[in-house]
């Protein structure tokens, strides 16, 4: 059973561990090697474009953001929610891990709104919210001891798949899951955390808290890019996440242990 | 809770199906009528085939099966594990009908074998039997009220999916489930059975039963290639399955009733 006290971990991975098989297979072991409740959420960006250039698809995007017509709806479908979602699956049971495969369709888990149109029209693309997340459904599955292993897709409950943002489904569902476990959230990448001198691989800031950001930002130590998704988990703490950590994709089980917490990484937290 | 008197169906359908967009959504909505606790299984072959072609990788058959290298099984878990087995969900959801896409991979629900290299190297496909289906893990997912969507994809447990015949599929999870459920299997194509003759859509033959296959036989009303589809469905009859019906895809849903059983298609059974 589930009580407020017992930890959960979100974890979330992109396309550059996706698109590497040493990188994956390390990171798989990682992640089978954590003790206690987890969920993963993956993208595949890189992957669905490769196979979209393959396809004759062509990936479109408008302020760095892909916009999912018909064509390249069909393609996230199959290269999100079939390819890489089941292969880690496949790799997953290989290593001893139940890991159950879902999209936001299946089991009606993330019923997310399509993006209205205003200036741009991103097609078929969903927005999330923690509310939009099938608490119930999660809890079920985590007490079969299965370990949810999510596309970045969700459904609009009219029949269609959308798109949607694999660090957005991973914060929805980081503080859905807040209400009834202890939550941390995991975005892993390739570098060891957010770095104070992106020259410096080691240069990792480890602590990053409301208190200490406006000064951060001041000294110039946060690139712009990283800024937003500072404050997204920020916000995810504030709505009951316990912790957000930004840190490498492999070695993960090795960054956590019982008596210090985590030990690399950058932590974000209230 | 289940009881050996509690009714269960598993239903195929075939590329035909799938790939006529209004044939699809008759049968889904044939599918959502019938009422109790149901599972789909579905194939894709043909969609398989034309989105490799989009991709440059060509089909190879030997003796009318699928030959399966590293770059068919790609394909084939995209378009099945993702493309298929997704927007099936998304539009079983759309219709009110809580589904799990899933395939053999996903809660190690079907852990297969990889068939052995004799004659021929079918390369990556999997055979499947009653005894390597979860059967626990399906009466939790429908005690969940929960509809199962099998893809024609099973896993070795070493990491690999593997291409698995949905006929198969359907049938190893009809005769494992006809433990804990009195269970019917129904093949839906785009026949009303199967036809005495085959110039006439109406020449159904009502009842086949292993009294009567041999006369079929020798008065040349079986077409040879559906001689094995019914000696398998006998087979699953002796295993336990209560009824094989082979029927249409649409009016799914009207062929049966309380009162008469089936009305349409044609029933196989001991």
């Amino acid at each position: 059973m589930s009580t407020p006290n017992t930890r959960l971990y979100v974890i979330k991975i992109g396309g550059q561990v996706i698109d590497d098989p040493a990188a994956r297979k390390a990171f798989l072991q990682s992640f089978v090697d954590i003790a206690g409740y987890k969920i993963l959420v993956h993208g595949g960006g890189k992957l669905a474009t490769r196979i979209g250039e393959q396809m004759g698809i062509k990936s479109q995007y408008i302020q760095g953001r892909r916009i999912t017509d018909e064509a390249a709806l069909e393609l996230v479908t199959m290269v999100y929610g079939g390819l890489v979602n089941k292969q880690l699956v496949a790799q997953l049971q290989a290593l001893g891990c139940r890991a159950a495969g879902l999209t936001g369709a299946d089991m009606n888990l993330m019923r997310a709104t399509k993006r209205p149109v205003k200036d741009i029209d991103y097609g078929w693309v969903g927005d999330l919210t923690a509310d939009d997340v099938d608490v119930n459904i999660l809890m079920q599955l985590i007490q079969m001891e299965q370990v949810p292993v999510l596309a970045p897709l969700t459904h609009d409950g009219d029949g269609h798949l959308l798109n949607t943002n694999a660090d957005t489904i991973a914060s929805a569902v980081a503080v859905a899951l807040a209400a009834v476990y202890r939550v941390q959230l995991i975005f892993c990448f390739d570098q060891k955390g957010v770095l104070r001198n992106p020259e410096d691989p080691d240069s990792v800031i480890p602590l990053i808290r409301p208190s200490n950001l406006p000064e951060l930002i001041r000294e110039g130590a946060l690139r712009e890019g990283i800024i937003p998704k500072i404050e997204n988990a920020l916000s995810a703490c504030r709505a009951g996440v316990e912790k957000v950590i930004i840190g490498p994709a492999t070695g993960l089980s090795s960054l956590w242990n019982a008596t210090n917490g985590w030990t690399m990484g950058t932590i974000i937290s209230l």
